[in-house]
């Protein structure tokens, strides 16, 4: 069972600290919508924005509208390229909209709702697309994964982990390889932890070993997450992608990538104008509180990159596969979602009380 | 001024301690051969291995053919795929064999004094290399490398690092980018500081972040080092290497390849003939003392990687640029040297009276 990332508490937001991971498993518990801000903006964890925002409806009182705005503001401006984050928000924006003549309480009710019902379908979702993926997955393959994008990445089971799981419950023998992530670590520190812990076999390597060990042919496919995927099926995720992908092309291994809809922008036409989040100097200068390079030297510390389209062999979706040409089926997918969600929407909030 | 990385001082060997870079700068004292040898092994510094045997020859008596080719054979197991190592040892050993019959006081100064001449030998052959290959530079370019060519990789002026410095000699102005080269963080610790100290311009990233700044035009070429390349131009270097070849050839940025005549391998036909070193766990599971990764997980560190000879623009010798094809360039240019070293060996002996 992976592990539990997010959970809401007695009114509370209790979250793994993924920053002391895998040497300490620590749980913080969170009671003002600041904090939770703060903990995504330090990547204490990733996601919660919801739950963040529930937590700060419950302070609602006097200018309401103002004061909502204000803590989706907040949320806003912690990370600039994952798009789910403003999909999250919007979502709360428009129950909040939709609500905003009734009481604080009924308000706070409804927004708490909202998160929790967004939690689950996450968790849903990301078992979907588990499925979908696992089809794609061979009996005994190796999957290069990079970075985290598994259930310390999500509310519970992870997309590219996801599909390795899903290949697991379908009953396939596979096996990880892990790319470390530097800077910050998430495969070395979450993704070989969080696997270890469902004992699936995970070997650890730093980023620069991806190419030596397709080169000599231990690679079946590659399977990576998405923080946001432009229209054109162009790929922003974690630094270091791109390059997986240039690799995996030159060696003719299949490129899969793990795209919820929500990671999906079709209002973002190409990957170029997907804004790019620069992280502090201090971590790629630092390893925890480790000093690894002179002094006042200077750095670069993009937090992704972009991976054209061209080189990705197949976006697996919760609705399904999208294979090229990635910008017509995407469409159709996000589109099917959207009519459904318009059905879905009010027998959803019923099925929830 | 490039820092003196090794130095032969009153009988005994003095080295800077490249672990401790780039927060300490720490010169250790060896007074012993094998000290010298676990010092290569524990990448305490690389090369030395002629100033090592030096040093144990200072020891020799009783059975000295038998005692001398221990010490050789010491040096020879410390690391498996840098070939000048070899060819150090071969040099010493023929300086032994051709004076076996002489006393061990004329022995001991013989192979001192090559070791001295090799040392000087290789700066003086990196000036030249770095002559040649800041030819390739062009004004205002911005050099990607990877992990340390530089001073504290050679005797002190460095092969790619050699070719900075003599584009900057030149009086170009270009500034590097340096990949930090994980596991052992050379580039991060090493190629960073020795660049600063020579304030040569320098902007540090992660290995994962070379192909993002390829794609947005932000490197004009690639110049790395080499710890063994094959008769055809297969280029053996830092893990991470080949990585960075593919994507400079996906965005048709020249790739130059650092190569001093001792570290091609004429034997070795092809690549795949190399043997690549593995190293200990602990290098990708921690960063200094600091535990990164789960405790127990399966790790896979090989410390190098093939490039083959398609990928890469141009290798730079001491004697001269080599290009395509690069098999009989490379045999023409050693060649060359081989012959010249014949006439030049007793004269060279004089000089350094």
């Amino acid at each position: 069972m992976a592990v539990r990332t997010i959970e809401w508490k007695n009114g509370r937001v209790v979250m793994i600290d993924q920053r002391l991971l895998p040497t300490r498993e620590v749980y913080r518990v969170y009671s003002h919508y600041r904090e939770v801000a703060a903990a995504i903006k330090d990547m204490v964890v990733r996601g919660a924005p919801a739950m963040g925002i529930a937590l700060g409806a419950r302070g609602l009182k006097g200018d309401m509208a103002r004061d909502f705005d204000r803590i989706c503001r907040t949320f806003a401006a912690t990370r600039p390229t994952a798009v789910n984050l403003f999909w999250a928000i919007q979502r709360m924006r428009r129950v909040f909209k939709r609500n905003q003549h009734r009481s604080a309480d009924t308000l706070r009710t409804l927004l708490e709702r909202e998160a929790l019902a967004m939690h689950d379908e996450d968790v849903a979702a990301n078992r979907s697309l588990g499925r979908h993926g696992a089809t794609l997955i061979e009996d005994g393959a190796t999957i290069l994964t990079h970075c985290n994008a598994g259930a310390l990445a999500t509310a519970g089971y992870g997309t590219a982990l996801g599909i390795v799981r899903g290949a697991v419950e379908a009953g396939k023998r596979v096996q990880v390889i892990a790319c470390e992530a530097r800077p910050f670590l998430q495969g070395a520190r979450l993704t070989a932890w969080e696997l270890k812990r469902d004992r699936i076999p995970v070997t650890l390597i730093t980023d620069g070993m991806a190419g030596h060990l397709m080169q000599r042919g231990r690679v079946s496919c590659v399977v990576v997450g998405t923080d946001r995927t432009a229209a054109n099926g162009d790929v922003a995720n974690k630094i270091g992608t791109y390059t997986l992908a240039v690799l995996a092309h030159r060696h003719a291994i299949p490129f899969y990538v793990a795209a919820p809809i929500s990671s999906i922008d079709l209002d973002c036409p190409r990957g170029e104008k997907i804004p790019i989040e620069e992280r502090p100097p201090r971590e790629v200068t630092h390893v925890f509180d480790r000093q690894i390079a002179p002094s006042g030297v200077r750095v670069f510390n993009p937090a992704f990159d972009v991976t054209p389209s061209e080189l990705v062999t197949a976006i697996v979706t919760e609705r399904g596969v999208a294979r090229q040409p990635l910008g017509r089926t995407l469409a159709r997918l996000v589109a099917g979602d959207a009519s459904r969600r318009e059905r879905k929407l009010e027998p959803r909030k019923q099925r929830r009380r």
